[in-house]
């Protein structure tokens, strides 16, 4: 049953459809979610001006409008019901320019994140943000989850390279937040403010990125250890060297198994757990000989990338190990982040979650941030947001709480998480963010129920 | 004249003082602003009660309170005058934390920013956000400027190493923002939206800063050239070789000159402009290879420090900078910033500026960011916020945006940027902004006038 004030706006639109499909595709993520029921419909944006116009008639209806991307979000942030217009802007796919000298992309919100870094890296440049769907996920969606990666052990996450972004309000108006200089303090940091907001506060139609040197030398490093236990000290002991890898990727011994499946590999024959590590820049070498040092009396066997293309087989296994899982089942990947030296406490409390929850769960981590993502499978068809693995995600936030932790380290809370956000956030902040929102879109028609 | 409402805060807090002398200090900064007036009285806070204490009177009372650190600031950001209590945090100095296998230090808002990067070596740590002033600067205004300083080239400024807060927001509440994990995305960014602001949102009552390993190697160079457009053009060469460097300092030939006369050394003999660059990491050595060679044919002559004692004496003449200028009469320090390949026209601009205007300006510069400090003095007694000064002020603005750039870089608007803020950010992005301060301080009382 769509709305009337969705119908109104649908019909005012150039670009929207109500075809079934398009609704039917446009409800749904990568998180797991199955929606009670499918968007009135779409608007397919091919520029700011669609944008524009979206807002404006939805503000002047008072529609509730659901922003998306690739749709590849985890948490449900970009799922839509009935009641709603989702407004796609995976059109808006292209870069707009690139200055090598000045090491700035601006692109459109749907330009999908590897293609960044390929016309980055025509230039001796990379952008550093690299989640492990970079081959699928928009800049926007990075965006609107302040999105993190592998890379970001060293290079920091998406708030660290966007510079600047062009913003329509809920009202229709533009808003330019930040600026194209490194730093700059004038103002509010409304691009911060921005970057991370789950698309509740406005639609990013522009964004303008920094993009670094790529590094002069790069390492790469594959240990495994008896278990996993060995493998998180082994990570905590890079960490108290003072080591900046890169890379530092966990994968526990049932990820293994997953991706040995589905790859044709062998890792889970060579050791229980596996780190990933890679050093880069002029001392890339050395940082990584002293990384072997710290990490030695626990490795069971460790294997050094003798060049690029057996360094790039080593990573591929750590990026196939999503879809490794999703071959198992259906996948609910959480992301709890905890401090960097409680990554084996973390592990052996997901252990204990799975065996008290009877809920299958991988664990992979970006040990350097101390960020875990203990990924919930079902066999397919089961839900994965009821039941026992919804209290296995429970489990886990408590866990994270306890340890000092969050709940979500990269994800974003989406709907999937509301409810233990104001437990982490507190109800004062919690009220202030609402307020927050409320300056932007008094109406609560961006992305309603979502985020805060 | 003291208000009647600034009276009953002043007689009900244990911690007041309407001393004479303690007005006419709390009253000023370093900006070289100078108040037409005192502020009413000053409260020296001891610890979170005291402060929490201070703005339930003042928004019972309507009192207008202006905090303050160590007041170094130089935009005039902490200068108070009457109808304002000032909020002394300066006593509030302690390191209450300092955890080295994390790598946190949880400290007071009144402790001096070298006193964190001591207390912080002593365990193979740093504090990366190192202003000029960290002799003498608190982390308090550190986190209300979003400080920057030498080394945040490569590790990046305030926002990127305080990781949460505690603060005493208008009303008396304590909001906690951020959490302990390097990477966390629950709700909105409100660590980031009250890094910067100023004052304005909240009181800082407690920091949880990171702490970062110290370099393995740190390699330091000094190059001579014949002028500035020369050493501007090597900056600009550095950042094109896809260097990074984690200092690269300009410094023009009048400054060399006010940094040989106070410190009796003999840079401007050897050259019309300096850089100082340093490199760090495992490849320290290799990369700083390579900064000469991008350098090379541009250098009138280069000293490579040949021990951390050598490294040293040159760093400190850099640190000296300001406080030589100030030998010479009062200073007001600017703090343009613009991309960073257009560093030399910036600089061009500036000494048209001085030509045009007949005012003294000394030029330093954070290369590798494109932040430029053009320094005004004036002999002593001359005013430095009116006439040729601030027309010389309002010169370096419009250069600043000629050049695609901003109104200030890491020292904030304070009272002193106030007329240029709204072309910088435009009068929407002001209005939300001035929305979002009146969310925190509905009733306006939190350091009036000042930032946006």
């Amino acid at each position: 049953m769509t709305s009337p004030t969705s119908e109104q706006l649908l019909a005012a639109h150039p670009r929207a459809s109500t075809d079934p499909d398009d609704r039917a595709r446009a409800s749904v993520d990568r998180s797991g979610f199955i929606p009670q029921s499918f968007a009135d419909g779409v608007v397919f944006a091919q520029d700011i001006d669609d944008v524009v116009l979206t807002m404006k008639l939805a503000s002047e209806h008072g529609v509730k409008i659901v922003p998306r991307g690739a749709g590849t979000g985890l948490a449900a942030g970009s799922c839509a019901q009935a009641g709603e217009v989702v407004l796609d802007l995976s059109a808006m796919n292209q870069i707009l320019s690139l200055d090598p000298v000045q090491g700035i992309a601006v692109v459109q919100p749907g330009v999908i994140n590897a293609a960044v870094n390929h016309a980055a890296g025509e230039h001796g440049l990379f952008y550093a943000p690299d989640p492990a769907s970079t081959a699928i996920c928009s800049i926007g969606g990075n965006i609107a989850t302040n999105a993190g990666g592998m890379w970001c052990a060293k290079y920091g996450v998406t708030r660290e390279s966007v510079l600047s972004l062009l913003v329509v309000l809920p009202d229709g108006q533009l808003l330019r937040t930040g600026r194209r200089t490194i730093k700059g303090v004038a103002g509010y940091d409304m691009n911060a403010l921005m970057i991370g907001s789950e698309g509740t506060l406005g639609i990013v139609v522009e964004a303008t990125l920094r993009l670094r040197p790529k590094p002069k030398h790069t390492a790469t490093l594959v240990s495994y250890f008896p278990d996993e236990a060995a493998a998180a000290s082994a990570a905590s002991a890079v960490i108290a060297a003072g080591l900046t890898p890169s890379v530092l990727e966990l994968m526990d011994g049932k990820t293994l198994s997953a991706v040995d499946s589905a790859l044709g590999t062998d890792h889970h024959s060579r050791g229980g757990a596996l780190l990933l590590a890679q050093t880069d820049g002029y001392g890339a070498h050395l940082e990584m000989q002293a990384l072997q040092d710290a990490i030695e009396p626990l490795a069971a066997h460790s294997e050094l990338a003798q060049d690029p293309q057996h360094a790039e087989a080593l990573v591929e296994a750590r990026r196939q190990a999503i879809p490794s899982m999703e071959k198992l089942g259906t996948v609910s990947i959480c992301d709890i982040g905890v401090p960097r030296n409680r990554l084996a406490e973390a592990i052996a409390g997901l252990q204990r979650i799975e065996a008290e929850r009877g809920v299958s769960i991988f664990i992979i981590a970006h040990a350097a941030d101390g960020n875990l993502h203990p990924i919930i499978v079902v066999p397919e068809g089961q839900s994965i947001t009821t039941g026992s693995p919804k209290a296995a995600l429970a489990d886990m936030f408590y866990l994270a709480k306890e340890l000092g932790g969050t709940l979500t380290g990269e994800h974003g809370i989406g709907l999937l998480k509301q409810d233990w956000l104001p437990e982490e956030v507190g109800e004062t902040s919690l009220q202030l963010q609402r307020r927050l929102r409320a300056v932007f879109d008094p109406q609560g028609i961006l992305n309603p129920g979502k985020a805060i």
